[in-house]
């Protein structure tokens, strides 16, 4: 399999950079000539949508994906109906900001029953679809390791995804595979196999041995055991050809100089994706 | 859906107690009236097997399982051929200490290419049948968590188990359900239906949030966020109504006084599973 002879498809996700700004963030990638990056609400939200689109569009950049909507499930209605509204919020922002990829993590179940909880983030994604397809915007189902299905998403599986994005049209709900989220599945290949046509988004990193933190245990691509370059090549086989975001949730990798981090990120990217 | 009204199904794996040796695990279970335990080989080993068989059989407890024997991929041939020797002898240990079941962690892979460690533990199980048969000896292949996919087993959902089990007979090979691996998967009732005849074991704790770690953070039964009734139902409708193994690796748990443990365990196994 044949390495990437660029970083034309390279975008930071500017969670790897966690202690940036939205500024430094975006100077940082500038500076690295990485063309693209996804961006963070709660990022965004520290200066501003106005101005945070004001320096993306001065900068260049192509903003690969907003993260996130979802959180769908809740215990009452009315609470449901805040984070319908919240979606709205978060697909008029992605518009703004010129990308066309709302990233959902779906959220967890508010008790203990997950297929009820599994329900309420089908329904969810049905009533935010016209929302977001009359901006232009495309929702991308990212399932989440099993080990965040009581904090984060009970959407666990690519499969759960799949079966959710094929309800829509291809250009309205996709998928969003990510290698930490998804590398164990042993229906993996066949599911990203089945999703042709649907992946909206491609997410690197790596699983580190011995796993330092459920939340902030990423690596660094080629520093853990997931197989990059053949998932890679699956997700390309089923059609995906857009933007490869590198989304690292890592409190070392956070404390270490940005531009060290962006540097090694390239070279890792080239090397082992 | 009805609790449990007694502990006649109850048993103690002695993880739960790690603090202990196989002697106070053993008198402990007396002195709470639990009737059954399930041993882990290091401890046996502290002691030896024919002093614990001793202590076992005097004490009149069922041993409702073994840990653990698996870890079957490897990188070169000649350790695979150790792991089976090693399996074996844990096969000769669990007939020697009464039990019927032998509980197998599968292994992580030794590189890259997980479906090839899959098939090392396909393999390595096809190995061991015919000796723990000879043995009358089940061995239960266990699912774990996908979060110890590069740590402890390949084998991360109960429909992969079902797939291996399902190549033996019933009293050759059958699965072990435990709550804290299996119960994020979508795919969970229905397959505890599919193992229908095949469980040869089931092991509660629970899942707490937030999940202070990787492998100490199980929590206590009716600390977390698993439907144990549901699942106890599902399991007893495929026809298994043999011990259910508390299993819970936790240090804080671990430094508590193990009898204040015992009693808490039961109360909670009649209240929550």
């Amino acid at each position: 399999m044949e390495p990437l002879k660029t970083i034309e498809r390279l975008s930071l996700n500017q969670i790897t950079t966690g202690h940036w700004n939205i500024r430094d963030a975006i100077d940082g990638c500038v500076r690295h000539e990485i063309p693209s990056i996804a961006l963070w609400r709660h990022k965004v939200e520290e200066i501003g949508l106005a101005a945070s689109k004001r320096l993306v569009q001065d900068s260049g950049l192509k903003v690969s994906s907003l993260c996130r909507g979802g959180m769908f499930p809740a215990a009452t209605k009315s609470e449901r109906q805040k984070r319908i509204d919240d979606n709205k919020r978060a697909i008029e922002e992605a518009a703004e900001l010129g990308t066309d990829t709302l990233v959902l993590v779906c959220g967890p179940a508010s008790e203990k029953n997950l297929p009820a909880a599994r329900e309420m983030v089908a329904d969810g994604i049905e009533q935010i679809v016209p929302f977001a397809s009359d901006y232009g915007i495309k929702l991308g189902v990212e399932p989440l390791h099993p080990m965040y299905a009581a904090e984060r998403s009970v959407i666990v599986t690519l499969s759960e995804a799949n079966t959710i994005a094929e309800q829509y049209r291809p250009e309205h709900v996709g998928v969003v595979v990510d290698v930490f989220h998804v590398w164990w599945d042993p229906d993996l290949y066949d599911q990203i196999a089945r999703a042709k046509g649907r992946i909206v988004g491609f997410h690197v990193s790596d699983w580190i041995v011995p796993t330092p933190d459920l939340l902030m245990g990423r690596g660094m691509m080629g520093d853990g055991v997931i197989d990059l370059r053949r998932i890679r090549k699956a997700v390309e086989l089923a059609d995906y050809q857009g933007p490869i975001e590198v989304e690292i949730f890592n409190e070392t990798i956070w404390n270490r100089p940005g531009d060290d981090v962006l540097a090694e990120m390239k070279s890792r990217y080239l090397e082992h994706v």
